[in-house]
């Protein structure tokens, strides 16, 4: 696609899915690959066992795997794999500026919303490094999947198509695809409110409601989001794509994920819980997302009634009668 | 929607599929509804302990459902659906013809292409019928979650958007959703390759690839099938819905599928056993769907290879490595 081919690549964050996305792009030989960490110990497990089991247990690496607790291997890198938790994406960029080339690739692997201004993360992380080259990576893989050598595809947005090939290229493995897309606000979109839905189809299967309400459920539901990323400035094709419907129907239908598990709680007892916990990633997004949806008049009933039975201003049977006796409309 | 009402409604074929929605039809009381069954037991069942035990065990019935085998009720109705097995199809709407006044709306709730043909089912129907009015009613919907009363939704597609409307409405229950769509194309085609991708998903869960190559098939899957809808005269968008992606998530999902089953156990065969039993609806599919992509020069990789893999030609390792050696392309 392109003939340009990168130097060095430095994934940020040592959880499961940096370490994940690590051991995948070691694993081509294409280039050196080193995974950046806070924690010692990682190190020294990785150096010891070439294992870093706190994050995939029993999941040996590939032997031509850097890692390093010293940001300074930064400067080497030409792309750069943001793979910290949403929420820490701020304040990460922000340390790491002095490293970071300018023309550097900084790729976002984490998924949502900065919750404290309801932006999406590229955009943060753009302005904490002043940088334009950010992208993000999105879609359907579990970390344990891809550090297996498992038959993964997900999408890769950056600012240009072009951007978007050469990163994509550039971080495939034989069984690692990544598919190029410059729309980096349908992913990012897509990603996160895929959870909303999400903790819908937990809210199905924890009240017994069956298979055929579920994949009526994720059908609707995708095309409410739809909805909300095509007025929000995205492309509601991206929707339908990895990002959007391939993660969704990976959320949703098992139970690895803790957004349906949130759900599936809350459909065994009727209701949300009062007490406040931490919330999963997908109760923020459905409150953002309703807002958003009133704000911009978008029908987005699925959104509401998940937010609301968050919110404990509804129970799971009048959410469900609200749905079922909506009237009907053109598909 | 409209001010029309029907007069009677009459369910032709009395397996699971058929007894629910003349379940589901009666229980809501707009209208009188008769189930029509070739077998004596089946009435005497339905009268005496108001189940179709063989069909649906331990499900009642509601009182209000009528069950006859004389094909002259169908005289009185001006809603009739066709619920027998697709391969039936023809031969039943031959025999049944003279019973069908004109003017009645004929609903096809069967899936799939005539083998012998390749014609989609409301053609076939429509020439044996001598009518127009030939609908069909599609999605994701198990006969035992619509019978039971769990909410459910699926599409009906008639001639115009305004028939499909008036059946929408005179076939839905509080817990039983019709969404109306003028793209018969598209929602037959829908249901129909489907299959194909439930097969593909057996394969890879019966070769323990895991749920994220699942979820990407399913979402790479997709597109697939929207171009050839589209190059059939059906609307792409319509894949997207209930009677594409809804069918599809839950076909896919859920271990009720035959085409499933069937998928499983060629992935954990690594091939497809060269004896021929009877081949589920998705291997009739895909072979006819690959040869229609061939003439039409549609990109179909997934729907190739599967029909490969049925016909002996491929194994299952030598498939995965196409798929995952092709060209990477704009999502």
């Amino acid at each position: 696609m392109t003939a340009e081919t990168p130097k060095g690549i430095v994934v940020v964050g040592s959880g499961a899915f940096g370490t994940a996305l690590a051991a995948v792009a070691s694993a081509s030989d294409k280039v050196p690959v080193t995974l950046l960490t806070r924690r010692e110990s990682v190190v020294d497990d990785i150096k010891t066992s070439g294992r870093n089991d706190d994050a995939l247990p029993d999941i040996d690496l590939p032997q031509s795997l850097q890692v390093s607790i010293d940001p300074s291997v930064l400067e080497g890198a030409d792309i750069v794999l943001f793979a910290m938790p949403s929420q820490a994406q701020r304040e990460a960029a922000r340390s790491l500026f002095g490293f970071i080339r300018p023309g550097t690739d900084v790729v976002i692997c984490a998924k949502g919303i900065e919750r404290s201004s309801g932006r999406l993360l590229t955009d943060v992380v753009a302005e904490e490094l002043h940088l334009h080259n950010v992208a993000v990576l999105s879609g359907p893989g579990f970390a344990a999947d891809i550090a297996r050598g498992l038959p993964t595809a997900m999408a890769v947005a950056a600012e240009t198509m072009d951007r978007a090939a050469y990163l994509a290229e550039a971080l495939s493995s034989p069984t690692f695809r990544l598919y190029p897309s410059a729309d980096r606000i349908g992913v990012q979109l897509g990603g996160a409110l895929k959870n909303v839905l999400a903790i819908a189809c937990g809210i199905v299967e924890g009240a017994g409601l069956g298979d055929s309400a579920r994949a009526a459920l994720i059908s609707r539901g995708l095309a409410e989001m739809s909805r909300l990323i095509a007025a929000r400035g995205g492309d509601a094709e991206t929707v339908r794509g990895l990002s959007g419907l391939g993660d969704l129907v990976l959320t949703a239908t098992s139970h690895q994920s803790r957004n349906l598990r949130y759900g599936i709680a809350i459909g065994r007892e009727g209701r949300a819980r009062t007490e406040t916990g931490e919330l999963v990633e997908g109760a923020f997004a459905a409150s953002v997302a309703a807002s958003v949806a009133a704000e911009l008049g978008i029908e987005m009933p699925i959104t509401h009634a998940v937010a609301a039975i968050i919110d404990g201003r509804l129970d799971v049977k009048s959410a469900l009668e609200q749905l079922m006796t909506r009237p009907i409309r053109q598909e």
